[in-house]
């Protein structure tokens, strides 16, 4: 089975490299293709996003192990316990806040994606089903978000 | 650029041709390929994950508006308003409760995938971020839901 992709965009921010802050409360427009804005229309009574995107800025071999955010005093875990960009199929995926819609460009806030990222996906936040307040983490995780 | 993608793994369960009801309490496998059992290293320690795949059973022309799940008494809203899997990019998005890991197969619940879907991604969820039990959704969104 073939399994490609297109870009339905692309976004747009001052992230040119991976930066460790920032990126939480930035703006950052997603620049679809104009043929998309009217599969945008009704997004707008949403207050939150999915964007799946293409980690287009990583290259090289994928490890099976890594040290979560490279916190060599965290444990190694397994590469799909994090959300690190070097994974087999390399797309990001971020819950944004939409701020606004102008045609075929999303205005929003909260995404982790570098400058020139080609847009895959954007689907609607559905909180039944989508948020898990209560979800279960691991200890290194509560260590590195102190 | 090329963007193609392999898939990690493929979806083991009963569903053969969708289904309206019964997604959310099935037990599904996620069998992944022998090489990635290191990768998962960890993975027990979050409650819920991530799943994304390639929705195979998806053919046929992209529409640019749908009826929310084909309810004719719902307005037409653009297709990036909806989780419908008829998306110029067929990428599968659920957040699924892990229930168990045996080497390279995890058994989850909440999954909507067809048997033999092709795994692409596995990520963790965390709350922090993931959880906006908040989100306002549109007024069709509830009429769905009653």
């Amino acid at each position: 089975m073939q399994m490609r992709l297109k870009p339905i965009g692309v976004v747009q921010n001052e992230f040119v490299e991976a930066v460790p802050k920032g990126w939480e409360t930035a703006l950052h427009r997603l620049v679809l293709d104009a043929q998309w804005a009217p599969a945008l229309e009704g997004i707008e009574g949403f207050s939150h996003l999915y964007v799946l995107f293409w980690l287009h800025g990583i290259h090289g071999e994928i490890k099976l192990h890594v040290h979560p955010e490279d916190r060599q005093d965290l444990p190694e875990v397994g590469i799909f316990a994090t959300r690190t960009p070097r994974r087999p199929n390399p797309i990001g995926l971020e819950v944004v806040e939409l701020v606004s819609r102008e045609g075929s460009v999303l205005t929003v806030r909260g995404l982790d994606a570098l400058n020139g990222s080609p847009v895959l996906d954007v689907k609607p936040y559905l909180p039944r089903g989508d948020a898990v307040p209560g979800a279960r983490t691991p200890e290194w995780l509560r260590k590195l978000w102190e």
